[in-house]
């Protein structure tokens, strides 16, 4: 049974971590990233290189509170015992949260249904947790960046808002919720879809934001969306800010 | 009159600050402290040198939300331009929260009424906001941590608690409120008095969680006060938890 499992299941980990000192998820010679930490002890504790698959990539800087990870375990290590000895391996700013049991055909990245990404806004200056927020001076027109918010939801083509797109990359995304709250001195924005291009939120959050200064009209996101152009929508804003928060897979679905 | 109040008034600070790159508040000569670093813009901003008077130091990693500071300007800088430039000039980890008049016999530290503290301590590896909180494994009995924390309330010589005492310091301090509280998966400690002894709350955290381990019982905390002794108490907690959270002054009391 042990080597039953040994053979066929597949191991899944959500993950924690702070961006602020990686490069990103993805592995890259000489540079310090979550993907290379975490494969760094896998690898001790298995024995054996294990690759892993991520739900997607984030970028340097940016955090996770539930990041989603899959992979092949070369032996059986119970998930109690490998969650135990990962969190005591890795460094202090990456954290294992879970480790559950998946099936041979789970991929974190092509089975994730949903994600769920919130960016943190300041207009304080506040040294406490200023790794985790955009400080930004002057009050936002929150009606206006919601209304533009709102243009957002249901199924666009999102080149407007992606860095670097392959040619022939399908970049049509559907996006679920789109929405801002204030909690306390924060402005939080909420979002969420079935996927995301590269630096899509950041490149949303900025063009929100230009819309917030009055810089834009919030009714111009649908020129924004239609242009197809990158160079129609705003600046990206700084990675800091922004937090992958929950993967959803089909088994926990509503 | 603009003259009259540069000479006669003082300006008292509110200041926030992430301890974690200080060596804490106190200027030391080759040393990154607080004190310094506000002390180098002020002096920029007169042009000359401007010493300032804190509510009390803090150690080197402890944070603050609410440190007090008053200090005499050497010319007339209006308080919202003054907060917004030394904003502006000081680090991102240390910042101006607040600044009013107060009159020419002030002092942030002998007029201090109460000042509150608190201490978090996490049972769970969060890599986000890892530099605000103690990580510790196992539980811990909070009812002993709590029987033992109403022990510390009221006067006592805190002796016990207090890290290289002068000889013939007074070590009695008036404890007001001390007590636990959970939020969500943090544990917070939250103590006032009306004056604390250097390290102080950071030996009373410590040797509350041995007794929340059942290292010691928590009615032995009598006799660790009684012993005037810091060698009958238990090991400092690290600084990172630690917030000066507020400090009260006369005109502020209820």
């Amino acid at each position: 049974m042990r080597l039953v499992r040994a053979v066929i299941m597949q191991i899944r980990l959500t993950l924690e971590y702070d961006g602020t000192d990686f490069k990103g998820w993805q592995i890259q010679p000489d540079q310090r990233t979550v993907q290379g930490e975490l494969q760094a002890r896998l690898e001790q504790l298995y024995g054996a290189p294990v690759p892993v698959t991520a739900s997607g990539r984030t970028d340097a800087g940016v955090h996770a509170l539930g990041q989603v990870v899959n992979f092949t375990p070369t032996r059986d290590i119970s998930l109690d015992r490998l969650q135990h000895a990962l969190n005591g391996m890795l460094p202090p700013d990456v954290a294992v949260k879970s480790a559950d049991y998946v099936g041979p055909d789970f991929h974190a990245r092509f089975d994730a249904q949903r994600r769920h990404y919130f960016y943190c806004i300041r207009h304080n200056k506040q040294p406490i947790g200023r790794h985790y927020a955009w400080y930004m001076r002057g009050e936002l027109d929150l009606n206006a960046i919601k209304r533009a918010s709102k243009i957002l939801i249901g199924q666009h083509d999102f080149t407007s808002f992606c860095v670097a797109a392959k040619e022939r990359e399908n970049r049509v995304c559907q996006v679920y919720t789109c929405d801002w709250q204030r909690q306390g001195d924060e402005l939080l924005f909420y979002i969420s879809g079935n996927r995301f291009l590269r630096a899509m939120v950041r490149s949303i959050v900025g063009t929100l934001v230009e819309m917030g200064r009055g810089a834009r009209p919030a009714e111009s996101m649908h020129d924004i969306l239609g242009a197809r152009n990158r160079q129609s929508a705003g600046e990206s804003a700084p990675a800091q800010g922004l937090f992958l928060e929950r993967v959803i897979y089909d088994d926990e679905l509503p």
